[in-house]
């Protein structure tokens, strides 16, 4: 019964700067098998090839998402009767060891995944992605709704270094995890290093919505192709933060001006309700490069708008 | 006479930086009766139920309000030249006792509402509008143009305690000082507690535009649905700092994403020229978190925008 | 048996910005019967005059707590080691009703102190200290070291007003909790509201080391002086953040240039290792009005100074 | 050949935080004939009537500007591949005196300017674009692109001060160095000192695209007008960060609220490739008022921007 | 009689944060013959060769000396019981205009100092204390006792620039206004230019006494020796922030690391009690360089510690 | 002949703020051998258990360093006039491959050593000294003369990672890089992860002053030891930020408070003038976690008073 399904502190009784700041001020577990959608934290930046500092995007987001409140104020989801979700902690990682901590975070995600529950993330470099997709995709591609300025498709850095923050996406496709033609991605734009950068992508058939292209045709064309590229099929979210103006969400590594704004992106989500949801992510939280917490609010908001329709998708299967 | 009203220095012979920082760098009174509109700061904060600062938004908007100069660039309206205007300090308030303070500040707004002067005021949290009401609205309840991320139709917090800045404009329809059929309130988002926290706005009839209704129908729609709802009787316009979207007014208490830019806000205040005003504010400038002066600079901006219709209003009714 | 005693996350196999940010990385325990010293936050600043923030400290200290060890470098103090500690989370607090937040924190540390818990609490204002005397001294006055700027002796604010971060010890006095002739003040300074300020403190027999005594007899003396003052009766330790320079934890409400350093503070309270300690606190710590962090970093570590004596003094007794 | 262009150092070899910080990343020259395109910059902000800092504009641009990396997303102008471009160091200026800085500015870009070499600079104020002026358009006047809140026509300042960074244009004007007829202002808003501060700039005919137009008309009809305006002559590119709202660049000298974004100003930037360019700037970045590096970064993109039609336009010429 | 003496507000009514931000929170006057000691900003960084701010200088200066109390709690010193104090406001300045301000501020110190007024004041950078001295020196040269990391006595910058903030005093002593041989320098310290430069001070017979001594000797001997070398004629104290150790003082141009602690500049202040002062200042406080405001309060207090010795000697010569 | 070593742009001709950022704003080569003592900078932070940032020291050193001046005020070394000093630049690293790294630095540096350069650094982690000693102490031991709040002499951390910013010192010991008796460290303090935490150190012979002791027997009684310890063989100095009180230098990994001061880190590093010295270092400036900039100033000039005693040492061994 939802009624004893877990559920946030409420401010009106405990002030929200009072008591430990867990995700959503929800109860913290261990066992994932416990919840339906277990928040979770990978404080972890050893891919990053320019300013790290998004190792502690998790602390920084359960901190801001105490403002969180229980209903959408547009849907009108109210996630924690509908599932139940909670706090699962952070993934172990080792912040001197790249490919150990892959290792690690796979692991963890493994244990979650066959546990039956839903994983909804806060990175953490945009390399995170990939041990999840190792976790969760194993046995079939997933699509993909990808939110960013870049499109993390690259190939190598500094000589043959395969993984980093810059190559997640070509490494899932090249490893059968992630359906490339079932894969969007929303808000690409910023210098690149050749004109061949955008190769890989077009010629594995992901499709590209650039900003402009997002500025000329508007959200609700965007939803539609989004929701067109992915289909019914098992879809996982990834939102970078820096798909957004650095004006919105300036605590970032590789900010790039002329992107998106929060209700822009509030509303790209809201309108992937209904989409066959398996997992989502928040990434590039970067408080060392924050300003007043701005891009730690940006990502608990963004994570509470995923959590709404990731409920809702999980409701409708089960 | 027009040249012997009250005039800011000019900043083309003092700099900005020099002198004492009174409102918009006018003269201070002390008599509320040398004035036709009062700037008036309440550096109270006693209401807030989260993240406290509010009380050092009159000391910060009059150190940027330095900025402002003297003529408004689309409506061409020069408030100096139209009616007397002055700084005339901040309402007596008590940081420890919530009950007192709004005595306190209620007797000192009756004193300028006897001597027949408009106040425009700088918050303080939005809790400061209800004495202000107290004080001006006695005779007959006002209507109200509320630009707000909240509702702040809230009923109790923490037990039974029914005044906080989440519960200003409940208590004023409870007691007639406000008109609900006459308000309107636009830019309301933001998770909410449960569904039925907008029952109360509902149910006695305030207009609520929320966010996603204004981002639908634009400006101009936006102004015309509050010019027809508060018509030609006495209103009064609250903007509370928070209607805007976080990049543009961090510093705040109850920061949420998804806002109104400060162009919206401003053509939404130059539509509502030729209302029959009868005070305004600005409230929840937030200094301790904001970042740059930034949101004092747009709360000193806003209050000029305030300025420039209040000023056209009381010299159309003279 | 040590072995099983609460320990904190180990920083050489989850890194230190990982986890869920708990006191000194200690399990979270609700039943304070479970655990010998309980460390407490008091998220409350409802009896500040001037810049309230503190209401955040708890928070902002156990972040930063993530970066203390285990074993006290000079004196080898295991604490971990000695006795059960753990993380009781916040007291109940309400923001915006002064009494009713002394009535509910007074409350909350009766029940720590019947099950025969030492309480080491991070504030929250200097008020907080009042509520928890009500719970721990009811039977017999304490005797205290008090580090601070200020004597916090004064009477009233703001017309009738008893109760703020500047009456405390007055009130504590007054009420039979506090005994002022084993009461020691050390770092006090700042200028005065008249020369009769310091009348009360004097008069009722408390030793007023005053900054520029300590300057001047130093650090050895001054413990020999505590030492003298409180004796072996049960004694509680306060340590207000201001008593540091603002140069060292600008962090607070009420900075007083020339103050003690950190290190000065920490031989201080390693000189008072062998009292009969009946409890602790670390007070003012305003993240608001920190920088980088610095000040919750100081109130942190100081918390695990107290920590090791008070640890080692209940060792002692039991 | 190309391939002996000077090049940016390469991001996937050398990571973005090390190296010496040039702009770009480009070599430094200190011979303009080396260069057909030299980034400079002009610390100096000697014109300044309210907050300086712009003098430390340039080194931050620099520093920011390691974000860039070489082609052009939309465009796919390789600006490295069509012509040489290089650092070419700072100009020399006075900080205290403003007359012999104008001067020492000016005889550096003569140099530049007769060595052939096309300038695109990073202020310092905007008195800086006067001596740019007397050093490149001396044989007849340009037309000019001018973004900026400002019209910066204003007369006189403190006295008799002809010179500040509110007069440029006007200076520029009746040293027949500007063709006003050629001129078009974009962005320009906020509060004015009287009702006849814009009569100069209608009188000797520039044409004033208002902030309030901007938004009324849009991104593609203000290019056209602006295209109009200048037609294929000689034309020079000013863009004041503070055409941009304070959002998207806090750190300048004269804020104002309601600008335009920076997709905006990219999308404008864009819209006039194929220009007859002769120089371009990027001014009013004051990093003492910025936060987190924002304008500084905005300021290197917008210079990028800029680099990317300026090279396009002497690759026709050529 | 001293009871109508003007008065700081007390902020055991008014809160701190309340009210318009004067020096103090005294009352404002407009003719220097209504107070004993005018207490002044000169709002000007003209002179200064690296990073200007100092021009915000007074403003953030009055803000934080709402922290101030009205009797010196080791002195016992209640200076508005001595003598008539008030704010006096800004002088006129020139921001773009070096020789122009010195000649205003000059013209204004004249006018305090013919209505025999002693000036309190707060820079701007260092050369504000010439015109100071051309007002106030004119007849007969003065002592000086002279706190700063850097001896100011240069003679040219640029060029031939005469008057920079690393000049005054060698202009001073050239002019016939200030005694060499009753000048003593206190923390002179850090990198110098060449072996050469301080033979300026050496030749004509100040007193040195840098850091290194002054960590040597300690502050009582240090007293001694400023006391000596100044005697009983007319003195003015300048205290730069500079001489502070940056981590007391970040908020300044030219900072240099291993200066004083603020408690060693207050106890040498106060250990100039007594000498016959006839003016000072403090300079240099730069709030785009600071950091929360602390080099501010640092200003306001050691303001606070300047006006209880030019009370007490005032108050001894009247 | 010293005319024609390389020289600092001259503040009095070229601000401060102007111009390219090398280290002290000497000429940048590229080749070891046209120098005597190379400034480098290792911008990498791969071994950072907790806080990373300091790949971003070097740029930010080289930023301040502009604040330095040509000759030491006390010991009046002039270096640029002794030998040939310039800006080496960067050594290559790989921000996500630990290994890698530690190889690419070494080469690096072996061709500065075999240039017969000595290597003047800035990190960076302090695992990046580790791989200077692989570079210059192949053929024999060095002694050591470690400045540090830690002793960086641990074993291992999240599993078997044998190479951290915490183990360098140990590995130095077990390569024959470093001679433990030959080694004195001072300032060690904080609390530990176990008793046995020094015992490594103890063992093998290294000299600890900690804090505590220092604090005990002043400067320069620990000069004298550390003197006695290292003797008149080569010896290396490498100094950490964090022996600092976080007071003086915030911007750091892991603070520890009760620090040294920098004037006391300026007399230590002065009294060991005339040491036989092959390099020197300052590591773990974190400019992400810095305020205002201020440990880059103290980084920049503990360089200079470094440089100034390398300087000295090579003159006398020519």
């Amino acid at each position: 019964m939802p009624q004893d399904f877990p559920q946030p502190m409420d401010a009106a009784v405990i002030p929200r700067f009072a008591g430990i700041p867990s995700f959503m001020r929800l109860p913290i577990f261990s066992n994932p098998a416990d919840v339906q959608i277990a928040l979770l934290g990978i404080p972890w930046d050893g891919g990053t090839t320019n300013r790290a500092g998004a190792r502690h995007g998790p602390r920084e987001v359960r901190n801001q998402s105490s403002m969180m409140r229980k209903v959408h104020h547009v849907s009108h989801i109210a996630p924690y009767d509908l599932v139940r979700v909670g706090d699962l902690g952070d993934a172990p990682v080792n912040p001197i060891d790249l490919l150990d901590s892959l290792k690690r975070i796979e692991g963890f995600y493994r244990e979650v995944h066959e546990a039956g529950t839903v994983p909804l993330s806060v990175g953490g470099d945009h390399l995170v992605t990939l041990p999840i997709f190792r976790a969760i995709a194993r046995d079939r591609p997933v699509g993909m709704v990808h939110f960013d300025a870049h499109s993390d498709t690259n190939d190598r850095y500094f000589g043959d270094n395969l993984y980093t923050h810059g190559t997640p996406f070509r490494r899932a496709i090249e490893e059968g995890l992630l359906d490339p033609k079932r894969t969007v991605q929303i808000g690409i734009r910023g210098s690149i290093y050749s004109a061949e950068d955008e190769d890989f992508a077009k010629d594995c058939g992901i499709r590209v919505i650039h900003m402009e292209e997002f500025a000329d045709i508007g959200v609700a064309a965007t939803i539609a192709e989004a929701r067109r590229i992915v289909g019914d099929e098992p879809t996982y979210i990834t939102f970078d933060v820096d798909v957004l103006d650095p004006a919105f969400a300036p605590g970032t590594g590789t900010p790039e001006i002329g992107g998106i704004t929060t209700l822009q992106a509030q509303q790209l989500i809201r309108g992937l309700q209904g989409l066959n949801l398996v997992g989502a992510d928040v990434v590039e939280v970067s408080p060392p490069f924050d300003v007043g917490g701005a891009t730690a609010l940006v990502g608990a908001t963004m994570m509470f708008e995923l959590l709404c329709i990731l409920a809702d998708s999980i409701k409708r299967r089960s």
